[in-house]
């Protein structure tokens, strides 16, 4: 087993990766249901910084959970989220996965009004209902739906917020955690499409579990 | 311009990240033409480790800007690589890419030979004419590939390897830099689709221009 080309099963190589995370973070603050996630972060970045940056509000977790459970809509500001997330899992909640950042429309409007198409693109989740919002790279996405939130025109079940990079993207996590909205959110530079899918796919799996 | 509600031009927001990236990093030994590439995947991760662990095999740009520019056939390892690929500039190098690891072949395949579907995904690849392979995930994809063009089956114009995890990606691609084959590699335990996908962005970038 210790030779890496002959460990071919998917279940295998990630049981071993999760052991080998486990012991190198050692003690952490994290609970039983916030460390699969954090731990699943780490598995898709080898970045150890995430068992320190990455947060919970108190109450995400059980509204997130339990919006899962009853087939939220959830919108992702980028199509690398969509194709990270586990689609047979998301069918089995019988929830929907959208973005809108290349629809159309939103580039049409986007250029007539010079804002960014993340932006746009959150106002038309939100208008179709997206209640579950996985945020990994756009700070202005975020931003937008913090101030729709603030203005009453949304109240997310769960705002997973992982933007990535350097302008903008700290601010915009660090507005989500003053927010007192229920969220998830990866503080200071790092985050990204993999880290917002994989937030989301451990959700779905602890759904499952719990 | 300093407030980042206010910066919605997605390329001045790049150009001050940009600038964010050389200043913190200060000098460095990238060539001209390597150091866009490295600047891309630290602008995608805002993981400064990349400056030290991106690797250049000697001919790797020469060869794969010539495979861009003569419109290869690229193949990537998840979908999420294939998410990340700006197809506007793919399309204007008349490149086709793909990804055959959720092909119904493919998965009927290793479920009944018990080798990972990453693994015939790259042979199917090969198989079909694929000369720029874009390797974000798993080490048994680069494995392959590896033995593959040890035994003559295919001769790469370049290889990106940057396999991310704990169990066999940092051999898979210290094999990699061993073969002799043109390579851009991120060495040790850090990589992902999301870096392979900027990896491709900025070679596409440096075909136009250079």
């Amino acid at each position: 087993m210790s030779d890496p080309h002959f460990i071919v099963d998917p279940a295998a190589i990630e049981a071993q990766s999760f052991a080998i995370i486990d012991a190198e973070v050692g003690p952490h603050a994290y609970t039983a249901r916030q460390w699969p996630i954090v731990r699943r972060v780490i598995h898709t970045s080898a970045d150890f910084d995430f068992a320190r940056t990455t947060w919970f509000s108190p109450e995400a977790l059980d509204l997130g959970l339990a919006a899962l459970r009853g087939g939220a809509r959830i919108l992702c500001d980028t199509h690398m989220v969509m194709a990270g997330v586990n689609k047979s899992r998301l069918a089995a909640f019988n929830c929907r996965l959208a973005c809108h950042v290349a629809d159309a429309d939103i580039a049409a409007d986007a250029k007539a009004q010079g804002v960014t198409r993340s932006l746009l693109a959150v106002r038309k989740g939100v208008a179709q209902g997206a209640s579950i919002f996985v945020i990994g790279n756009a700070p202005t996405a975020l931003f937008e739906l913090l101030r729709l939130a603030a203005a009453g025109q949304v109240a997310p079940a769960l705002v997973v917020g992982v933007p990535v990079g350097f302008v903008g993207a700290e601010e915009s996590k660090e507005a989500l955690v003053a927010s007192g909205l229920p969220a998830i959110v990866c503080r200071g530079r790092k985050g990204g499409s993999t880290i917002g899918a994989a937030i989301l796919n451990a959700l779905m799996i602890l759904a499952e579990e719990v």
